[in-house]
């Protein structure tokens, strides 16, 4: 019997475990499942006679060692921060470790180690970074041995409600942790625009959106997302002279969230004494500038100061979203981002038995110097809904590459050591292939230009 | 012979030393300077007998143990990220240390041992964080015991050319670290006012600055700094109702750096490949919204971007600082905020046998309940100007608390063990003694209200 051993049980784990139960007998494996609640591993491994939950902390993982040593492999989903802390103790045991979040540039340090001992230390196999990562890949690899050149690249993904379920005045609901929502594009972004490096901050990043059109769903609103001069190396596009990785909204958003970034709310710097039982329109206030004792309400100030009219429509949404509402703030922590994630929490829910849906869209423009310099645009989409009321296409779409990464390496089929990203032939190539047997396609769509 | 180690040859540290040696012989002192550049600590001794220069090194610290073991203080200058490492050293060694960098917050975890063992770790006794601490906790601690309540309070400092040096259009010089200025104000502000509490991002930090009058020197402009309300604790202020902590600048620098934030300049985020090797208008172009190709110049386009007048002072000061010329931008890192530094240093410097000027300023409205509500306005100020061509206010201001410091400390004159800030009265009280003798004196101002 092989054993898994899956670290963390938070929202990224309920379709992978389901999927490593669903399997477990008939590759003979045991999942065992840790987190510092060892409740929530419990419930959702539902009493599975494979399945076992135990209490894993982080900062005792001298006495979780035997439970590494017992592993065949170590699923990574704790927060990504802890990442090169684990791999150093997968790499100790001489476990392999698979893991959905970006690569840590510590990792990057043990590859040499890794290689030595015939283990594994995969990153990004989830969504984004994961399913986007290998798809573009697979699609570049194939222009480039067509004897293409990929002038353009442009590569999006999202997560929003079905189109059906956008039923709140902003499109919009949060499945996931809202904190990513709330500070999104705290960085700013860079991308490759006709040979021109673009820089956008992070107050001007939703005021300077475009259109992406995607098949079957209609007109999305894109903004850039951190720093897409990394695709150079990971997708070996030099020869571009634009690249572009963007997240999509349904139209609208970019306008409304840009008023918030104004106005500073997404600061996770300051903690305000006794924010918690304070009301949203206090919360807004502290970020207004003084306004010298006149009996203007916030709205009119907020309205004022952002030159919005004040019966519009933004701040018609803002008015909606509860911004200027008596509500006692709650939570947790005291800070504005987190007090705006609890708003956001409450406001924008998926209606009843409504799901969440999945985009990836990949753009490419195309040259092929040996056929007459024939153009063209290929556009590359993959959708996917979740369950009405059930499982999530988030969770689906992340837990699923990692799942069957976990039974490649088991059934000895992935057979790359190191601490390489998916981009690589011999990773890409077999899970694309189980991937769409599950379903996971994308659509191309090829224009001449 | 008592035996003084200091780690660290960097800006802030020549008068320390000159201090230090000149003190040598009457106290029976011996100076070991540590440096990575062993070179650059030996210039700082110029061959003082008392005087050793020693290459020191953060990650060999194991290597500098005996170095640690063998000196009666540690004075730690070395970057503030590296402030537990040496303190956890210097602990282990049986060794006090002081340190002008604010105290991280990990110190916090060696109170107890510290205690335990007789050793002082005293950090924030630089110029500011140091002297303005010890000044404002003196001056709050006498209002106290006169019976006053403390409304309001805000704290200023500044280190700007002095004015007849101020020559440059924008009345400012680059005389420390440029990454300090570039990058001043990234993460926001926090601040107390009538009650409320504010917060200013950093976009709108540099649009809502406050004029501040400094006797014998004229009218000043502020804008907020970090997190005032840090203030209530540390200086025991729970009843003020008004708590600013100010940076002060000439007036008018405000409505210029404004407009490089705005644009997104300022950014430590992203590398620019081949950053060096191009231009500072370069630089700016890459922060303008896309334009369609039509021909106009950058500096046409920044103007119309910014909402500026095309031929007004801001854009005149934006042409005068270089931004949009085509001088190629080199140094050494590839980010805007290095390139910023790069152009800072090169046009912002101090005219030939010029000075600095250090501005401490302490504005208190205080209540006298006991003496039928009597209200006064003090204002306590310190003004410093460097030597025309030679030792910089800021390093005499810095280095002069940290050497009485050591000499107190060596005296047996300071007994306080652990942790502690300079608000300590037995910190403070014997310190701005010895800094009266020196000359570092602020001047009260008192108003009835």
């Amino acid at each position: 019997m092989k054993k898994i051993l899956v670290l963390g049980a938070g929202r990224s784990t309920p379709f992978l475990i389901h999927y490593l139960l669903e399997h477990a007998a008939a590759e003979d494996w045991s999942v065992t499942v840790g987190d510092r609640e060892r409740e929530q591993a419990e419930n959702l491994l539902g009493g599975h006679p494979r399945g076992r939950a135990i209490r894993f902390e982080v900062d005792r993982l001298d006495e979780h060692r035997g439970e590494l040593a017992a592993a065949d492999v170590v699923v990574n989903l704790l927060p990504p921060n802890f990442q090169p802390i684990i791999a150093h103790y997968c790499l100790e045991q001489r476990r392999s470790m698979v893991s959905a979040s970006y690569r840590n540039h510590r990792i990057g340090e043990l590859e040499a180690e890794a290689s030595r001992r015939g283990l594994l230390l995969l990153t990004e196999v989830g969504l984004d970074p994961g399913i986007d990562l290998m798809s573009a890949m697979e699609l570049i690899d194939r222009i480039h041995a067509d004897g293409g050149v990929v002038e353009t690249f442009a590569s999006y993904g999202s997560g929003v409600p079905a189109p059906e379920s956008a039923t709140a005045p902003i499109r919009y609901a949060v499945t996931w942790n809202p904190r990513n929502v709330v500070m999104a594009g705290e960085n700013g972004a860079q991308y490759l625009r006709d040979g021109t490096v673009k820089i956008l901050p992070w107050h001007r990043m939703f005021q300077e959106t475009w259109t992406v059109e995607v098949d079957g769903i209609g007109p999305m609103e894109a903004y850039p997302n951190r720093d897409s001069l990394v695709y150079r190396d990971s997708f070996g596009l030099r020869e571009a002279h634009t690249l572009v990785r963007g997240t999509l909204r349904y139209p609208g958003w970019g306008e409304v969230w840009q008023q918030l970034v104004r106005l500073g709310l997404p600061n996770e710097q300051f903690t305000i004494p006794g924010l918690k039982e304070r009301s949203f329109r206090e919360l807004v206030e502290i970020f207004l500038p003084d306004d010298g004792g006149s009996c203007r309400s916030v709205e009119a100030r907020v309205a004022g100061f952002l030159h919005l009219s004040p019966t519009g429509h933004i701040m018609d949404t803002l008015r909606w979203l509860g911004l200027f509402s008596d509500q006692r703030i709650g939570g947790a922590d005291e800070t504005p981002a987190a007090a705006l994630g609890e708003l956001l929490k409450s406001r924008l829910v998926l209606p009843e038995g409504g799901r969440d849906m999945i985009i990836l869209q990949h753009q490419l423009g195309v040259r092929y110097p040996e056929q007459g310099d024939r153009r063209e645009r290929i556009t590359s989409t993959f959708v996917a809904k979740g369950e009405p009321g059930g499982m999530t296409a988030m969770a689906r779409s992340v837990g699923l590459p990692l799942a069957l990464a976990v039974r490649l390496l088991l059934r000895g089929e992935l057979t790359v050591t190191g601490c390489p990203l998916p981009t690589e032939p011999q990773i890409y190539r077999p899970l694309l292939e189980q991937m769409a047997a599950e379903g996971v396609e994308f659509k191309e769509k090829v224009e001449s230009l």
